[in-house]
């Protein structure tokens, strides 16, 4: 305790906010996975020479350092080891460049993805990762979990937009990696290995990334089924196709139902619903909207367009509502979110629906099937369906991996899939993993007990 | 001596092509980098399982290795260090998977890029990459190298498109990274590791690519200009203007000129040349290039537009002979590969301009001037100027940096970039780039005095 003592009486000096009042080190002490823990203090650096003060006296006395967004993880990435300190980047939220020449824009990790996106959009420009959780999650926590969310289908994933990092390694060096360019092969890449590394490896204190001009239209349409074979069959026959929507998401009916008991948005009495988005020129908005709308016509989909803005921006309050939503139906939902091959959407429905048959236990699907990226939540009530609700879990990842799937598409590993890793990568390839982690922190400081089983 | 023999022995033993035969060691000895060095061993290897055995022979025996796809690397990647084995991949140059339903293509690491785009063609299908030497490189160069292209400005470089690889590493294990997906973050990003690692990390064998519909519509023109600094301008502008071409290639008059002389094409007689390309839907594409003509107009380019295939297809011929036609204006051209902020291309321009004034050597520009990355060749004729010129290379990369742009784009470090690393990466940096090699390669074995000073 000594330790903790000198620690905070060093970080004092240094002037940087820090505070170890119980109800702090409760409400930093969990995330979105519920799973808590309780860290010995909280710190708000207001600068990367903050962060780097606090990690140089984290390195020296051996305590494990925790860098914190804004807790959305719901795999318990941001759930501290006992006693760590956690580095919450609430201070470091400025947007300290927009370069409209060269289309990047340079963050702090604390700057919340939500904002980013209304400040870009007033100058005409686009930042595309949107993660459900995007008017509260952070970039910083975006870049450590190498975020999606719905635009990933056309726009590709947080990692694709990543520029240039600044980070804080354990042992207190402030390292570049990246450039300011789209193309750059000098070394190994250093910015690719810290993207999704969940706080393992480095502690990102400056982001650059990369935005494009604003699309000129967007049109958003509702596609109702009643089958859900349907809906998963249509998603498949839109990609293959050669149209590639912004975002393309699936709703089955249990979701359905969730948002409507959650907040009677007035969606519709159907077996699966999908929510597509087409954007760019107008005309060419409007041609594939044509085919699309053939498409679905074939699977016998019911299909209806947003007219204006406040029809899509209801139906977008009820796609993000989901989540918490699913709170009403069961007391406890044990979330995944694997990914299958589009072309095995269909196939991994029908394993759901048999799976939760077969057990009397509800599953509730939903997600971005345009990129075959399905959050699966099995719901539960009780302890005995919670044993029974877990023990499903390896089940479905199975499954996903032999429908040449992953398991984790953007929640990532954290702490809760840390035992599942090895179902998905080789012992060859976590032992490269593993000596990648020791080479960047050998005292294994940083975020512990994350990623490795 | 033994040594090789007994390998000998085995290779042919394990029924693997190989030949040690003067003309053999010659002709895989050097790369488009003109330097060069005698291998011991030439491999082709049929399968992984071959690969496999190869490495395994090596590594016992403590003898490099260097993986070669078609040798057009000009920084000499592929150049062996003496008495190597070249493992050439020849032979496994097949596409063993065209998967239209998820949009991905599984091919081997010899299968040439040029080959593949003809191939997803007929079937409606696109890989974007496209490198100059698009006609002789290999998928597996362009992997290990993260090659880029004209089409990067919108589509980005290899590395954006390699979803899965299987590798087989120093100590003779095949390894598996990525996944078949767009989404997927389990554990940490080897497969980002490997792309660009020029063959120093492990040695690729498998490939699996994401690949996109065939875009509607191309639309190709041409714009030429009286002076240097407008084409720089009308670039900057159009990039700005939210236009993003599918490609914008400049010219300076140095090259157009070259070119001139070697095909005699019938370019123009300007100080600079645009090529640039549109795509996409054939509404949205008229209406940019309506936007884009007024650009370029405003700083007096003389805009023609490509009628037709024939017309188009000679215009590129133009711009791939552009390497080639240079040694038709001196005996040797030292070439870099550097990108600086499209805003800076003007002022990078300028500054090599007055660099070849006062040093009175002719400085050659061309390249993708819409992602910032031009090609810049130092043209000298004798033993004088091969060693001014050289001298310049430092002042050329001082600049680069200076701006905010890196010293290799797309043509990697290879050899004759190794010693000017340090100038873009930091010690600590490089450090831990050393560090994953040794962790990957403890022997250093593989494509050894590459990328490291």
């Amino acid at each position: 305790m000594n330790i903790l003592k000198s620690i905070k009486h060093l970080i004092e000096k240094a002037g940087i906010e820090f505070s170890d009042s119980k109800e702090d080190l409760c409400c930093y002490g969990f995330d979105a996975s519920k799973l808590e823990s309780s860290p010995s203090i909280i710190v708000w650096p207001k600068s990367t020479a903050d962060v780097l003060t606090i990690v140089k006296l984290s390195y020296d006395k051996n305590i494990p350092i925790i860098p914190r967004g804004a807790g959305t993880s719901t795999t318990a990435a941001a759930v501290p080891k006992q006693g760590a300190i956690v580095i919450s980047f609430e201070r470091m939220d400025r947007i300290l460049e927009i370069d409209t020449g060269n289309l990047t824009v340079i963050v702090e990790p604390g700057v919340i993805n939500g904002i980013l996106q209304k400040e870009l959009s007033l100058k005409g420009l686009f930042y595309p990762p949107d993660p459900a959780s995007m008017n509260f999650c952070t970039i910083g926590g975006n870049v450590a979990t190498n975020a999606g969310g719905p635009r990933t289908l056309k726009y590709g994933v947080t990692g694709n937009y990543v520029l240039e990092l600044e980070a804080v390694t354990a042992d207190g060096r402030v390292i570049k990696t990246g450039v300011k360019t789209v193309k750059g092969v000098v070394g190994y890449n250093l910015k690719s290995l810290l993207v999704g590394s969940e706080g393992t490896l480095a502690i990102i204190t400056k982001i650059r990334l990369r935005i494009i001009p604003e699309p000129e239209c967007i049109l958003t349409l509702v596609v109702t089924f009643n089958k859900l074979d349907s809906c998963a069959k249509a998603c498949s026959k839109i990609i293959s196709s050669g149209i590639i929507p912004r975002c393309m998401e699936l709703m089955d009916k249990g979701a359905i139902d969730a948002v409507e008991k959650y907040s009677s948005i007035g969606l519709c009495d159907a077996e699966a619903m999908l929510l597509i988005e087409l954007d760019g020129n107008y005309h060419a908005v409007k041609e594939e909207a044509d085919r699309l709308a053939e498409i679905c016509k074939n699977e016998k989909g019911d299909i209806k367009v947003a007219e204006d803005t406040i029809s899509r921006e209801r139906l977008w309050k009820a796609r993000r509502a989901i989540a918490p939503a699913l709170h009403y139906i069961a007391s406890t939902k044990i979330n995944q979110d694997i990914v299958v091959p589009i072309t095995e959407i269909p196939n991994m429905l029908k394993f759901l629906e048999s799976l939760s048959e077969k057990n009397s236990i509800k599953i509730i699907s939903f997600g971005h099937a345009g990129d075959g990226n399905l959050h699966v939540n099995i719901m539960v009530n009780n302890d005995q369906e919670y044993k029974k609700g877990h023990s499903l879990v390896k089940e479905i990842f199975k499954e996903t991996l032999r429908l040449g799937g992953t398991i984790s598409g953007e929640h990532g590993i954290g702490l809760t899939k840390a035992k599942y890793i090895t179902m998905e990568i080789g012992p060859y390839e976590l032992g490269l993993m593993k000596g990648i982690k020791k080479l960047f922190d050998h005292k294994n400081i940083l975020n512990p007990g994350k990623i490795f089983p």
